[in-house]
């Protein structure tokens, strides 16, 4: 087994043993006590991933009408040899997360060094000292068969060994208020139920301690304004019954920007947990309207992107989507599944929700398109074609690669026997595929370039020159815009060098091409 | 052959003959020459139907900067038994358009009467006179299979007609404006060729005079606001070149309020014809979408109106539909049919829209989940039972049924051996259902009621009282709220009073039962 584990920096840490979770069982006692005497009330954030432990940092940051810390936050993250590390990090006063958002190391730093508000552990011994109970842990989807999620599923089993984690420790006047997204019937369903029998295996009365539980859902935004999409948005919660209403209230009262985002309450957990997975399945199902009409315009000289331009004039029609690469991200992806999977599992209802993970296929499968096109630019086959992908990330002047299309497309290149090599100025590696090289040098790396395809809005990409491009590669490449990122003037560029151009919802670029030639 | 025609208020027009149709003539001749000696332009707008007619008074109010008519404008309807009446009543100064707009009457008195701006005839013989034509007929989409939009089409004969009447009349100079809602393709693939052919029959060189055709779509809705919302709108347009597209921004920058309102130009017809289809897609989609969650939230015991209104805080999300009875009019049950339709039919595309009409669908058969709540609350069995819906035009406080839910749910009713009865204070009579009498007594409506049906929001509607509604059936009746038209007062209070209640999205009902049993 092994005992180590190691940062994204490459420090390795040893995994704790006996001797230091005694240790740390009792210098957690001491901290916790030393802070309530200053009047703080003590939180436990189960689960510092890249909602979690921004999450533990805001409320660690929170302060009162004079300026004081209201909470003390024990940030608890299982020593996981994959996860550890996170740990001694955050008690560096160094963020475990990376990310674009300048707030993200000053808040780690202010929290944990300055206010001293802050102190990751792994020991589970923390939560029986918490007044409240953050759960941030992981809940994922998991989709067995591309392109039908219907038939995704949610594998239950760590996140309910959390709960009975916390059921064995918590005090039972202790408020458990998950903010993982999940499964709606969750709060009701299954955390409630495994609270309860853990707690009359610890021969507590649950009729008059009946587990505390609320939920509350984030809207957190990759980029560069991470922390404040946390701390400065609306926010909906929910309790299991009155008084765990209330508590959640007070609790993000104090800790959120709700003056600015004022706090909406729903009637019970199964309503907030179906606002969050249907807010997202809304997104995403946006999204996937667009695609097919995306195809249509390619095929009868449309640009739609000006057609999206010219509809989104109107105040209700504002928000509607524009064609592209894919779909990525932790939320959109996921969501629907998780609401499809409980309205059968949790409920035992008949029917899921099939629209939404309808929309889930076809934005799983949009980068196929791209890579139609690719294959359409390259004379009909990939075979032994070096093919370019700038992006590795879902999203623009954004590192994150959790789901993004550029995957799909890469595994699909590989299997019609193509020679894939990506880009990105933002991802280091790229644990989906971490056989693929990340190239760092843009103008090395687009050498000997068949096909050259703009996936990811990056900033670097955009400002690419088409005679550059073109010199670079050392031929004559494909050029595929699978997100807009060409304006007219740079495609007429491209197909005036000789270029053959696509582009998804762009079926103007034949116009384009005509007034080349002429 | 019948040789009158009828209007709504019972009036019986002779259909003219040919001695009518010699003396018109040559009365056109001479309005028009004597309204281009005072400087007019002359239009002529085809088919009076609900834009039609509207579009017309709009074009004929239109002033220049010294707040003189800028046009004068031929109203033209076919003089068809069915519409002929429009002729004789518009030239009364008299709408013939029934809305709930103030601003209707007024506009026709005031074009007609005062500034003579605007003339019905029956006389194709207008369009030849005509600088500009507006087309304006209807164009719909078939169903023949109730649930499988998929299975839709357009028939085009009626339209053909009418623009090969255009090519057979028209100077060459003349730019015709479409602005009937038409299959993508139509104005490329269907109207040009047609008007070329007809000029060439005419001995027309199209070389030199290529048809002169542009598009432009309203965004009308019925209501308060008829008019201001064909005027005081953003409108986008595209000609087949750029000739014809200035000429339409010109035209519609001196019609409509382009200063508040700009107007929005796409690259070719095909882009705006789509972008019509599209956003009432868009529109028909985003329907569709809550209706599997309204569904689930029934279920699980969950009000979806609260659930939705706290998405909508987002932003990105303020244009969430709620679930509700289903939809209606004449624009978002029918215009994914139309793309779906000309990207097959028109553009030979082996794919359609599927996600387009699949909404429809769902749109379609919304009403019969209302139907379902009905039956299960009046035992499962609808046989004999006298259910009462309150409502029958597609809207609030409008009075407009056309492609009604309530229709669908009469329909289902009556097979499923129901006893039905409708009441709409707005309809006079409906189209749809002729058999069916119109309510206008609400309580004496009422009497006998086994189930009260809240489909339609009129402000008549929203002001029952419960105890009043109870008294008046002389039974204990189901009441159905298929559109969150009953807060939660007042369902309480009907099921104090011993109702049965159920609501669409509104699984909320059960916890207040509980309530009101504790």
């Amino acid at each position: 087994m092994q005992r180590v584990s190691t940062s994204p920096d490459g420090t390795r840490y040893d995994l704790p043993n006996a001797a230091a979770d005694e240790q740390e069982i009792k210098l957690l006692k001491e901290i916790t006590a030393q802070q309530r005497s200053m009047g703080r009330k003590i939180v436990a954030v189960q689960g510092l991933g890249f909602v979690g432990a921004v999450m533990a940092a805001v409320v660690a940051d929170a302060v009162d009408k004079d300026g004081k810390p209201i909470y003390f936050v024990h940030g608890v993250q299982r020593p996981s040899t994959r996860s550890y590390w996170k740990v001694p990090v955050i008690n560096e006063g160094i963020t475990p997360v990376e990310a674009e958002d300048p707030e993200i190391p000053e808040i780690f730093s202010r929290t944990v060094k300055q206010k001293g508000t802050l102190r990751a552990t792994w020991q589970e011994h923390a939560f029986s000292l918490a007044d409240i109970v953050v759960v941030d842990i992981q809940l994922d989807a998991t989709k067995p068969v591309f392109g039908n999620a219907a038939k995704g599923y949610v594998e239950t089993g760590a996140f309910e060994k959390a709960i009975t984690v916390l059921g064995q420790n918590i005090d039972p006047e202790t408020l458990v208020l998950i903010e993982t997204t999940v499964p709606p019937g969750t709060c009701q369903h299954i955390a409630k139920p495994i609270l309860a029998r853990e707690f009359e295996k610890r021969g507590i009365d649950i009729e008059k301690h009946p587990p505390r539980i609320a939920h509350s859902y984030e809207r957190v935004m990759p980029g560069r304004n991470y922390v404040s999409s946390i701390r400065d948005f609306w926010r909906t919660y929910s309790g299991v019954d009155k008084t765990c209403e209330e508590m959640a209230r007070e609790f993000l009262t104090n800790v959120l920007n709700t003056e600015k985002f004022p706090l909406y309450c729903l009637g019970n957990t199964n309503a907030s947990e179906i606002a969050k997975t249907m807010e997202n399945s809304f997104r995403a199902s946006n999204i996937a309207l667009i695609h097919e009409w995306a195809l249509f315009a390619e095929d009868v000289g449309v640009n739609l992107f000006e057609v999206v331009k010219s509809i989104r004039v109107r105040p209700t029609h504002r928000n509607m989507m524009n064609p592209g690469f894919g779909v990525g991200g932790y939320c959109l992806t996921k969501d629907p599944v998780l609401a499809h999977w409980a309205s059968m599992n949790i409920f035992g209802r008949r029917m899921g929700l099939d629209m939404a993970v309808g929309a889930v296929d076809v934005n799983d499968l949009m980068p196929l398109h791209t890579l139609d096109l690719t294959k359409q630019a390259l004379g009909g086959t990939l075979e032994g074609k070096k093919v370019c992908l700038l992006g590795a990330s879902y999203l623009n002047d954004v590192g994150d690669t959790r789901h993004s299309p550029s995957e799909t497309f890469w595994k699909t290149l590989v299997k019609e026997g193509a020679i894939p090599s990506v880009h990105d100025p933002l991802v280091k590696v790229w644990p989906e595929i971490p056989e693929a090289r990340v190239h760092k040098d843009l103008f090395g790396f687009l050498n000997g370039a068949d096909a050259v395809i703009f996936a990811v809005g990056h900033k670097e990409y955009l400002e690419l020159e088409p005679t550059e491009v073109v010199r670079v590669t050392g031929k004559i490449p494909a050029i595929i815009d699978a997100q807009n990122l060409l304006i007219d003037e740079k495609i007429k560029e491209y197909l005036r060098l000789g270029c053959e151009v696509k582009g998804v919802g762009k079926g103007h670029i034949s116009t384009l091409k005509a007034e080349t030639q002429s």
